[in-house]
């Protein structure tokens, strides 16, 4: 176990962008969030599932729907705890920690200011190694555990708590009452005893998210290529150097679905690409043919500076360099394939992983 | 207290659809249902709120939604009591009985299946006196009533349960959820206790419709004017002799909405009628005048049977006649008003109780 600091969440925040693959919501405020709260109520102290109870249960928190509104509309921190304790009163048992159930962007913050408003313990773990745009796609649902007892809350003081006959119909009615709330609700859910937790979550990505970073800022500072720094953080591949040409955006069913269409540059030049996402970036192809898909990681970043560009941010003539890196093995799986595979998202495509076409 | 039986299951469900003003959903498959709880569980037994103890917890059990789903999706039965006994899981205390929320239409019967399957009292009063379109329309609201804890279940095994800061967001978020139950949800809510319900209630309905509807049958079998007999059974005044011309509906935010137009026939010829609803009648206008609203009772009836005609049963070329009378005076207060008024639809008019015009 270890103490976050502010500079970890700087570095932790920093690096969530990256694992967030253009969605996950951006970390800011989030970040001011869980600062304000450690120095208000002390500091968070990180642990691995190895240092608690086996039946210690553990329930995450995070933001649902649309990030961009929390820049109008502040959580006011209490719709947050109000969701977490709705659970531990609805199942009757002590709560003993949280974790982020989406490493990726915004929700790698989200828990931190639970753990430090309630003052217990963070769990160096997610349930996706990444961000993804449903509530079922964690890898909990994987091995069968419910999202359910489900609890939503708004800044208003409006809690709403379900149990569903499978994780899919919790994203059906979370999706319709986070619309209701205002395009955001503070959520907990997928609670799990940390025996489970070993089995099912994808472990340290708290601590990846914080390397991530840290090995960007120092990059920074020693004016090092910033791209290719990332790369190498993550254990990526170069995709693509470009120049945005244009940007087709729909809203559907409460999603940012669209493509980005870009034109090759430097040893790319020629080349035409297709970046496809919801939320997140889904699937790239070039000249036609699809070279990367979810549920790898896809990450486009600033040419010049690294900085992760979120698909709302794509822009005509934005210069990026576009990377890619493997999922975590759970995904890999019939299972994970099942739930986040290029054809759930529509994509009539079979999956290859990354390093076996850019290895 | 007495028994009620399969007689007076037909009564009730006739003096029921009177009550609906329109709406409130055809009672038919939910008497059906109760009827064969009655056979498969035992008879129920109907209460005054002066037969049980003050402090007995009382919880209204309902559908919500499109009744007219129901005959494509049968619930059930499951799906109710989830519903309710979710209530009584979560308040942590025993429910002594069920009751209607709405004695008009579908609602007057769901809770005599729930009272027969669990062996439970069922009580004799409801919420409206009639039937209105959303959750917050009863009088429990206008005294301080929480419709929440709220829980809906449907025919899969999902639950969805709600703590609102007021009775509107609970109709907000149940709308979006039940579109998402397939337009269909069976729910339990506005938990009171006996004594809270003798100040609140709208007292002896249950009752009300049975009398109608024996009323009805009676007259049927003696071959009387059956318009002319229901018209008197309710303490009611003739509005209009028509026939309708034309019907124009939409649908907006799962409500159906619309208007008919009626040239007038016998005395009223001459004349033209514009009747508006929302799942229920809520006002006729006569040559552009209003001439009753709500919260007064609109029904419309087969001008030669009497058969009561539901909002989606009106049709080009039908001969009618339309009846109004008196809503509960709890409706005329100016929390009434709020809740329920001519204004809270959109007609920019006060409100004048039918008596004041026809009596």
């Amino acid at each position: 176990m270890r103490t976050l600091t502010v500079e970890t969440l700087e570095d932790l925040a920093l690096g969530a962008a990256v694992l967030g693959t253009g969605g996950g919501g951006n970390p800011y405020i989030g970040k001011l969030m869980a600062q304000q709260a450690i120095k208000d109520y002390g500091p968070v102290t990180l642990y691995s599932l190895d240092e608690l109870n086996d039946d210690d249960l553990i329930v995450p928190t995070a933001m649902m729907g649309a990030p961009t509104v929390m820049v109008e509309k502040m959580p006011n921190g209490d719709d947050i705890i109000n969701a977490f304790q709705s659970i531990g009163k609805y199942l009757g048992r002590p709560i003993r920690a949280t974790m982020s159930i989406e490493a990726g962007g915004l929700n790698s913050v989200v828990p931190i200011y639970v753990a430090a408003r309630l003052q217990i313990p963070l769990v160096d773990c997610d349930g996706m190694g990444r961000a993804f745009p449903e509530i079922q796609m964690v890898t909990h649902t994987i091995h069968g555990i419910s999202a359910t007892p489900f609890a939503m809350s708004d800044e208003r003081g409006n809690t709403v708590l379900m149990e569903t006959i499978n994780n899919r119909w919790t994203e059906t009615f979370a999706r319709s009452v986070t619309v209701d709330m205002g395009a955001m609700a503070m959520i907990a859910c997928y609670a799990a005893t940390v025996k489970q937790l070993k089995e099912v979550a994808v472990i340290g990505t708290m601590s990846k998210a914080e390397d991530i970073g840290k090995t960007i800022r120092r990059a920074r500072l020693e004016e090092e290529n910033p791209v290719e720094t990332i790369r190498k953080a993550v254990g990526g591949f170069l995709i693509f150097h470009g120049k945005i040409g244009d940007v087709q955006r729909r809203t559907e069913a409460g999603f940012a679905k669209g493509d980005a269409f870009m034109e090759g540059v430097d040893a790319y030049a020629g080349q035409k690409l297709q970046l496809s996402f919801q939320n997140e970036h889904l699937a790239v192809r070039i000249d036609g043919e699809f070279k990367v898909t979810v549920p790898d990681l896809i990450t486009v970043l600033d040419i010049d500076t690294g900085e992760p560009i979120t698909t709302e941010g794509l822009r005509y003539g934005m210069r990026v360099a576009i990377i890619s890196f493997p999922c975590t093995p759970k995904w890999r799986t019939p299972g994970g394939m099942a739930l986040v595979g290029p054809r759930y998202f529509g994509y009539d495509v079979d999956y290859v992983p990354v390093e076996e076409r850019y290895g």
